[in-house]
């Protein structure tokens, strides 16, 4: 605590003009003008706290995106500052029934909102802006993020309702915004959406660098190549630590280039000549949706767009101008009709088998506009998602029993990860040469892979910190270690409820799920204590009762016996009588069927 | 009907002498004593009736296999006479929810059980024996395999209390079996289970093969090959059609021998000095077990077995000489702690992460007997079945973080398929070189790929048949073609129960997972026509209870407003009165939470 309120005191008794002047004379001119003046202040500041041998604490505190993917989000903590770097959400696993999406917890968040000076976001994937809008209604706060990503959480502010509630602040790479006593730069990655970036955060402990989500593209659609220059030179200036995404850290070599997907939509679209084409894709990933178009255009078709997201993100893109489509290639679904089906190509959510999506849609022959032929040429550029791989089959199977000839999986290069493979990683740590090394995004096996390359390249073992979520990561520029714990994990959000389903709800629907329901209802007289209605036994889920009569004859049978042979006292003890029931018709049940269906006994009171 | 009869019968006139003699005229010595004796029969008859050209009408009938992984189960038909081809059980899928095992639909079999001859099993996988123990139930017939087969198979009827009820009969590769009119020849082949076989059934239509799960392994650890020389003997005699498994058809090149993976292990035994070795992998692959006693027994190791099935077939294995364990080196698992830990191998169930298996109860630290540590090295010898992804990743997770190291996935060569990869396929193809080719065993899209490899071998197109189950494919020798449809599915087993778990069960099971149940009483006097108590609600996998407290409050109070709108005409049509409490309640949940849990009104009468 003393440290932390003497770190800016410090800086704030020197007169300004010594101050920058002692600064100025240790670096050369070009040095010094670079940077915006946040940066260049941090850099002012950071010396100034070295030579005191005593620099402020800062604390980094991941809330989502360790031991899972999904959900991420990290607070950055220094003095009475904090600001958020990324607010996901993760989609719920089997073991979350009826669950809808999951996003961090915000206790500790919530609980120091005064702190608060911002929220700064990488890129707009859902995993790193899903949990935005639920963040935003506890804590309101400024978004910092590049254009398209502010574009896409428009979006998602006006489906809530909270469009000009919050403040969205567009930021350019290589500027920086000032978070209190820190500030964050914005730089360049390359990844599988437009307009990513990782953030240097200059900290009064030093410059923490998290690249976000990122791969390297030497060859990317909008020629805007990843800012390695600058992450080289923040490396050779010094970087207390890097946080470096883990996704493909268990793959070898490098991710190919968006461009090769381009190469083979070409060759395909050749094969595929006087057949429709059906692309289903990712609506986030425009420069996929880019290159389908440019294909479209070189082989003189019409485009047609499906699926809710996939018309929104487009039409968002295009507006933003990260999507250049030649007037008259995006035709109306309506007019689709007009053309030949050979001269049209029809791009489609649905490369996850969703089943509620446009492509499953066509597959099980739902949809309403499209129906699939032999004359149809599918391709499902995107590679499934680890637990959906049987729902993509499904669709893949359906498509082809349609007579459609389908590209999927590894078959012809139709899709490339957005994520840097171990070289790109490897890559990374030489440019930013960190001090210590935090691997973030991913589970527990590719935070370990992760930390082993790193351990390859020369980072000593004990500058390796791989966390948890809660965690309390402490530096004081010379050291760095977990310190503590704060309050973190996951709120299940289900139809409106954020929150109210946890691990009872849970393990109830787990319960139902398995074996069904049993309802026993009797009707005690309160007055005489004796029971005037029922035994009456309902079941759901349990077995088909058309055709098991006999078996809930038996049990209705086996309760009035045992019902029958209490005395007053144990009908006047609800719980009792609860338990008795539901003890003995659990274990009827077991006996005749091995299933344990949940028994529910309801006491009437008449 | 006259034609099937008049086979038999066109033979039967004829005196034995001359016919024989016949017969031996048209072949060289050689060729005449090969086979066996229905086998000779069979080829002599054949030609008898290609001379009338007209031939008798073979029927085959796949009831599981197809558009499908598992529950593997033919009928083959001529005549009055039929017999079974395997008996498989599968898995169920995510929407199957509490189901245990799904078996395939036997009504058809049972319809016609006098005429079934007997069941022929190609190898001890539960997708093709775990049916039997049920099909046994209701038609019980002779059963004929290899011999580990028919040890597996009495291991599980002597389990379901069947054992000495059914016949069970040990077949050779290279023996036939007669079944009728029938004669079934079985042919080694290698799979990931010693002792698999394919079948050639010699029909009066012509030789039709089947040949089972097969991969090709020039190298196998029992050093038995692929019986290549009796399917191209076959194929040079002449085939109908072949029935090919079809799980590696969308797999170029060739699946790689069983004793890479035993090259994997020593480097990994070396690797693992010092530390405790724990290795996962399917308990029936025998010869990889093999393969990990090898390297166990030359790197001075002792060998603990973990996991019920694992110690069981691994009994049954050594008991019939599958297996072959030097003695000494299998200790007893209450003995393991009398060694150092780097001077054993556990070899363990689990490797698709099952919940309730060994390795997961170790990873979880959940095992009475194993504690994982830094000094471990673990090594998972599988490959995840679809749909298994997420439960090998958390185990893997769970291991690591503990310190262990953990092999697994792609990580050097510790699994390889016992299924053919196209290369393989088109070898066995090209061998028998049939007339009609039926892909089984497999996915619509594997189905699919696998005839393109035909139609690329010069198969005609009208002679690929794509069936489905249920289908009747019947062929005279001269044509083959689907001609009808017998009834065929899916039964599902949960507990006890075969069967009783329908669509309907399912989906009040899905509908409770999603969002729980709400119950509403009333009881209502039965002279007066009035409410006398209630309503109440209770609900289970909705919300948290005592964080909801005033939605339920509003919900009943919603409820008594509706009931006490109610006239006593309207109280006494139960009916109308359960749906118009459903539907104003489903609307007041909807409207307050966007869910819709399945409600149940339910009224006594007092």
């Amino acid at each position: 605590m003393n440290e932390k309120e003497k770190a800016p005191k410090s800086r704030q008794s020197l007169p300004r003009g010594t101050y920058q002047k002692r600064y100025y004379k240790k670096r050369t001119p070009v040095q010094e003008y670079s940077g915006t003046l946040p940066e260049r202040r941090m850099r002012s500041y950071v010396p100034q706290q070295q030579k005191e041998n005593k620099r402020a604490s800062v604390k980094i505190i991941p809330l989502g995106g360790l031991n899972e993917i999904g959900k991420n989000m990290t607070v950055f903590e220094c003095s009475n500052d904090m600001f958020i770097l990324d607010c996901g959400l993760s989609f719920p696993d089997s073991e979350m029934l009826g669950v809808d999406i999951v996003i961090p917890d915000f206790a500790y968040v919530e609980r120091n909102r005064d702190k608060i000076r911002g929220i700064v976001i990488t890129h707009g994937h859902e995993d790193h802006i899903g949990g935005l809008v639920y963040l935003l209604k506890k804590v309101n706060v400024p978004v910092y993020a590049t254009k398209l990503t502010i574009g896409l959480i428009e979006g998602k502010l006006k489906e809530q309702g909270l469009y000009g509630t919050v403040k969205l602040n567009v930021v350019e790479p290589r500027k920086t915004v000032k978070m209190g006593c820190m500030a964050v730069e914005f730089i360049k990655v390359n990844h599988s959406i437009p307009d990513a970036v990782g953030m240097a955060i200059h900290t009064p402990a030093g410059v923490i660098i998290h690249t976000g989500d990122f791969k390297i593209d030497y060859t990317p659609i909008d020629g805007k190549i990843i800012d390695l220059a600058r992450f080289g030179e923040l490396g050779n200036k010094g970087v207390l630590a890097l946080m470096s995404e883990s996704t493909n850290a268990e793959r070898s070599g490098y991710t190919h280039s968006e461009k090769t997907v381009g190469e083979s939509f070409d060759k395909l679209f050749q094969q595929a000549e006087g057949k429709r084409i059906i692309i289903a894709t990712f609506s986030s990933n425009i420069h996929r949706v880019q290159q389908i178009i440019n294909s479209a255009v070189k082989y003189n078709r019409k485009v047609v767009t499906f699926g809710r997201s996939m018309v929104n993100v487009i039409n968002i893109a295009t507006e933003l101008g990260y999507l250049n489509i030649p007037d008259g290639t995006l035709i109306d679904i309506e007019l689709m009709d007009n053309y030949n089906s050979e001269d049209i190509v029809l791009i489609t959510t649905g490369s996850q088998g969703e089943p509620m999506s446009a492509l499953t849609r066509m597959a099980m022959n739902d949809h309403h506009k499209v129906v699939i032929t032999p004359m149809d040429f599918i391709i499902i550029s995107a590679k499934p998602i680890p637990g959906n791989e049987k729902y993509v089959t499904k669709v893949v199977n359906e498509l082809m029993k349609s007579g459609a000839e389908v590209i999927y999986e590894d078959m012809y290069e139709v899709h490339v990860s957005g994520h840097a493979c171990q070289e790109e990683l490897k890559l990374m740590i030489a440019l930013t040469k960190p001090k210590f090394f935090i691997p973030v995004h991913g589970e527990y096996k590719h935070l370990k892979k992760h930390s082993e390359l790193a351990l390859q390249m020369g980072i000593p073992e004990e500058n390796i910190i791989i966390a948890e979520i809660g965690n309390v990561i402490e530096t004081d520029g010379n050291k760095m270690s977990i310190v503590s714990q704060v309050p973190a994990g996951r709120t299940l959000v289900d139809g409106l409820g954020v929150g109210d389903v946890g691990s009872i709800v849970l393990r109830d629907r787990k319960h139902l799920a398995q074996d069904g329901i049993i309802i026993v209802v009797i009707g005690l007289n309160r007055n005489s204590n004796r029971i005037s209605a029922g035994p009456d036994i309902i079941s759901r889920g349990f077995v088909y009762v058309r055709e098991s009569e006999e078996l809930m004859k038996d049990a209705k049978k086996c309760l009035a016996d045992i019902l029958s042979r209490c005395t007053v006292a144990e009908l006047r003890e609800w719980n009792f009588l609860k338990n008795k029931m539901r003890d003995d018709l659990s274990d009827f049940f077991y006996e005749k069927t091995k299933r344990s269906p949940m028994i529910l006994p309801i006491i009437m009171e008449i």
